[in-house]
């Protein structure tokens, strides 16, 4: 591809663009993951590819519980690998929790395939700095976070055929799950079990975000990052009764904001 | 692909996905078709699917300088081709306007693949009855439709390499061009000419809408299917002075009253 400027003011999404038709050409993704990827580009158009307001309290609440939780883990698709696998990793390392692969549209060799650029992704960020605010020792925190998915050995209760598979040591004995770009089936499966689920989606219209416990109405990269931000840096930082059905509202009058003259 | 059920209420939108997934994999489609899809299903979503009201006068607009136009011509890339290809050539039947495949990531085999599929269809459209408000030998009028692009012979001034390239007796030679999911550039460098550009384009605020003579907001298969209806059977539409910045903020305000509660 050719570089773009860092000048370039939608640089990020068009380098996330690229990832995506990477992560196809290499057999990684389904074929609706880029038109999914560009239906949420239309949506993070209209969030003017930002971080808003309400997407960062959802983000410091997200923090809260995923630090408060038993066994926590972080669910990811193979656009959650390709847009921010290094993130998923970072945050698995901080929170010491596995990340499972957990496909809609299950392959064996899709899931295969998108463990093994997790594990050459988790050796590169084993030899960066600690992120700031981090204590212990990050190489050894990387290095043993499980990349689970390969062996399914559970089944999620309510959902049929092979979306319903899962690993008992992942999502199934998990109490918090950290499920970006989730389908609102299983999102609501997941929740009718008792568990949390925070989920990332920048349709704020969506079943799975109307489903989840927090919904984070952004990018799934810049979300990530973020929420690694608030562990690492407000120890403080507390769950609270979190309305889930306000915060969406406020999403929503973000965006139409974009629409008034 | 699984047949999905007359009831569903997205059925129209999921049948249009399918086909452009079809497309791609029979290599009609650059790797950027599908991201596009996406983001005009976003915004359809946020439409409600419907044609809307702005819309509705967009069209009128449009079919009324289209039946005035000295030479018309319609301008098809690959997705239009693929959603709205027996549209286009009932339009164009009925116009006695050719259809251009123009493309903006152009290779010779692409545009051959999409003047073989037009063929294609039309043949089949040309075995269809009349539809109403036809006068005239309907199979002859389809038969005739010329589908250039091929040999293109022609730059567009003011653009540089393969995206200059059309065909003198298309987009060459016309005073209003029908440009569905046109780009912004282009649709600039078209409109500088002192063509008449009317687009179709599902985001109020990109630059094709922005630039364009007259943008329908709709989908582009509900779109023809409105103007052709509008040829046909409303003789007395004009052309009025029209104003495409109040259009494009009635479709704004349209899509925004989706987000208020």
């Amino acid at each position: 591809m050719a570089s773009i400027p860092d000048s370039h003011p939608r640089k990020r999404s068009l380098e996330s663009r690229q990832r995506i038709v990477d992560g196809c050409s290499m057999g990684l993704l389904a074929d609706s993951a880029m038109i999914a990827h560009g239906r949420g580009e239309a949506f993070d158009y209209l969030l003017g590819e930002r971080t808003t307001e309400s997407a960062r309290e959802a983000i410091r609440e997200s923090a809260a519980r995923l630090r408060k939780a038993r066994s926590p883990v972080i669910s990811v698709n193979g656009n959650t690998v390709v847009l921010a696998g290094d993130w998923a990793i970072r945050l698995a390392a901080v929170l010491g929790c596995p990340i499972e692969v957990n496909l809609y549209y299950r392959t064996p060799s899709r899931v295969k395939g998108l463990i093994s650029l997790l594990e050459e992704r988790r050796s590169k960020v084993a030899e960066e700095c600690a992120p700031e605010g981090f204590e212990g020792l990050w190489e050894d925190s990387v290095q043993n976070v499980s990349l689970l998915g390969d062996s399914p050995n559970f089944k999620i209760e309510g959902l049929e055929g092979p979306r319903s598979n899962c690993t008992q040591e992942g999502i199934g004995e998990a109490d918090t799950i950290l499920v970006p770009l989730e389908d609102g089936d299983r999102c609501e499966a997941l929740t009718n079990l008792g568990k949390e689920v925070i989920v990332v989606d920048l349709n704020p219209l969506s079943r799975s975000a109307r489903m989840a416990t927090v919904t984070i109405v952004d990018e799934v990269s810049r979300a990530f990052e973020e929420i690694l931000s608030v562990l690492l840096n407000d120890p403080d930082n507390r769950p609270t009764e979190w309305d889930n059905s306000q915060s969406l509202r406020e999403s929503l009058r973000e965006i139409g904001g974009n629409f008034s003259e």
